[in-house]
């Protein structure tokens, strides 16, 4: 690699191990869940950490995949759901980072015939509405994990050209084009749940965000995103990790 | 400045700089929403953070701006939002400190037709309850954010002479005619918003403060706000900040 | 006073301090409510911080009061509301502790027609439920606050033999013939509320404790209160207060 | 004991201790509530702590229990609820570690009509549901503790062969076949309370587990709860504790 590939593996390296930090700090991930790069050098590659708590993952533990989700040069134990990253990666281009999540807030979504819609305009990447891709109509029963390239590629379909999907009785994905993207996305998609939610139950009628709304919201909040990007980085070197 | 002036000055960075991170660590701000206060000395002025997420914020990252939310002497990133700030002083001469916020257990009843009314004596400044302002009313579709001064001089307008307004798919603002009153009502409209949302959700009839209740209220806990604000500028200390 | 008096009196502050903090690490108490201990020397008399945040409080600012709410050789700033604890301790020889709290999870059923009822045995003390006093039905239009004798007495009256009352637009008090009795009352009376919000809002018949499981449960509780307030106690002392 | 009986047994404590830490940290115990573990050595016999907060426990509070819930060879207070441990150890020999809790998210369903039942592949050892055991069925009225065998013996029928059963007005219990099991068991017991209380709250109609996919999905589980489990115990031992 180059002097600029080995600046840019470096910094890439760096910002998917404070992800992994970030996201389990904000209740997105927990001992389960991931979030990936695709290799900055190489976009028929893919970086992600070894089977392992986000918590836990430094530089030591992040593997080089291709897109067929086979480790390159690297035996230690892999995530059984790796296939969700690869597929997407291959289905999407322009997708730079993937993350897979079980947060406690949006699974009731990815259970139930409510759709969610943004509220906001921080979740505004929504659109209209996260699709849910229910693994039993594609696969019949199943232990419910995405675990072969047919899962993978089924799960990259529903996503489509959406930034976000539910996936039924499991969790969702979220994408953008660069590691701050899809963590703020998944963040604010944890917490679009969390007020939807609340939205509803007040019992009154609940106004979302329109399309056109949210695709105006959704660029304009790309110029902004190093704001929280920032501070989340802050609050994880802070404690002491 | 004179003598006077310089130490109004320094008591009042050293109160906006704690309000930025007693609103973050109380959970009214996140990696976005801001808190400014009228300039002491100029009441054409007003000191707002750089474009920093708040609880980054230091007395060095406070710019001053004038009402037409121009920064004075500074090149600085200004937050986008600035405008809610300067048209609110512009209109209201009484008001000393705005804050703007996002807070998750507010942003439903800005996106719902129940309206937000108070709990306890703790919310009394929210009177006979807060209205909603919709950007999209005013000015039709936009990426919803505050970003001139029209758009703040109608949020302003819908202010009038109250406490709090919601703003539909987006947040809030409260006011205060100093720093500690305007802290006090964010933090106690966002716990208003949970205590609202939960008697509703309990499903039989909920009783709110009367009106006549609410201004007495208000009036006595203008006496006894400097006990909290206390407990908030030990806690944000206590935590290393 | 006798050695075994300054005993008792030091053993009676020390849990009192505890208390204080112990119920704002709870979430109990914010940067208002107080908790207050009857002399253990001399029952016409009672011991209650100064206008403090419960958080803060030290030895040094628990002043002490006659039932009339006076304090004795004092003349630091006191809880306006000082008067709830008076006419308790006047009312009710039995009680020894009293806890007055804003909780967010019990104002809702302060102000909602739904009756506080104990979900589980650690709530056993609600016996048939919790009573509302309104003071509006009282005392007509008011600022909410108790501030005087004949609004304390009318909180005692509604109060009568219970361990536990909710005050319309307020909060609620909790009573107890011990601190750690009381302190726990007033913890568990905050989970119960949350409980009962989540078992309604499920949509199915709810069970709740019978009054004759109530009694029993209440008084095998007691032999075990010690456990809790161990572990509370522990837990202040960890984070550096 | 012969050497690998004391590894065995080295081992058996660690993880015990660990556990009555996690369960506390993750929101699963506080001041009440226990986790205990059959002997390594001995069948006929299991490791509980002595009445202390579990929070609190080291090696030193371990006792030994015989099936019939005396402690052997030592005086020091015991929970007074182990006959929930001795009663479930004897019926079902496959059990090697058992968690009962009051978790403030599962209760309101033990005391509900609406059957837990599971949101998503992590609490799919629920499999068709939990069944609620009512303590009054059987023994009228009580103190709505388990502090006999024949109570625990009642409790531990209603069990049968499930992994979890909620207690009426009390709380629950899960197990598992090894400490970590009974340990992940009681955590995502107490998450899929929560999210399937936000997902009935939504107002749709609501999708969980088949039981074919909780069947398939529970044996999955059971080869990556190592991940989680690593990321507990360096959990509890950041903190200090």
């Amino acid at each position: 690699m180059a002097r600029d590939g080995t600046q840019a593996m470096g910094e890439t390296m760096e910002a998917l191990v404070d992800a992994n930090r970030i996201l389990a700090r904000e209740g997105v991930l927990d001992g389960y869940g991931h979030v990936s790069a695709r290799h900055p050098g190489n976009p028929q590659q893919y970086l992600l950490s070894r089977s392992l708590a986000p918590e836990l993952v430094t530089a030591e533990d992040i593997l080089t995949f291709d897109l067929d989700s086979n480790a390159i040069g690297d035996t230690r134990l892999a995530y059984l759901e790796r296939f969700i990253h690869g597929e997407i990666y291959r289905r999407r281009p322009d997708v730079h980072a993937v993350v897979h999540s079980h947060a406690p807030s949006v699974v009731p979504f990815a259970g139930s015939s409510v759709r969610m819609k943004p509220m906001y305009h921080m979740s505004s990447f929504l659109g209209s509405g996260a699709n849910v891709w229910d693994i039993r109509k594609h696969f019949g029963c199943t232990d419910m994990l995405v675990t072969n390239h047919e899962q993978g590629r089924s799960l990259a379909e529903t996503l489509g050209a959406d930034n976000v999907t539910l996936m039924r009785g499991h969790g969702f994905v979220a994408v953008g084009d660069a590691i701050p993207i899809a963590v703020f996305r998944a963040i604010y998609t944890e917490l679009n749940a969390r007020l939807q939610a609340t939205a509803i139950a007040l019992g009154g009628s609940v106004t979302y965000l329109e399309s056109d709304e949210a695709a105006l919201s959704d660029a304009k909040n790309r110029t902004t995103v190093g704001r929280p990007w920032q501070l989340w980085r802050r609050k994880i070197s802070a404690t002491g990790h």
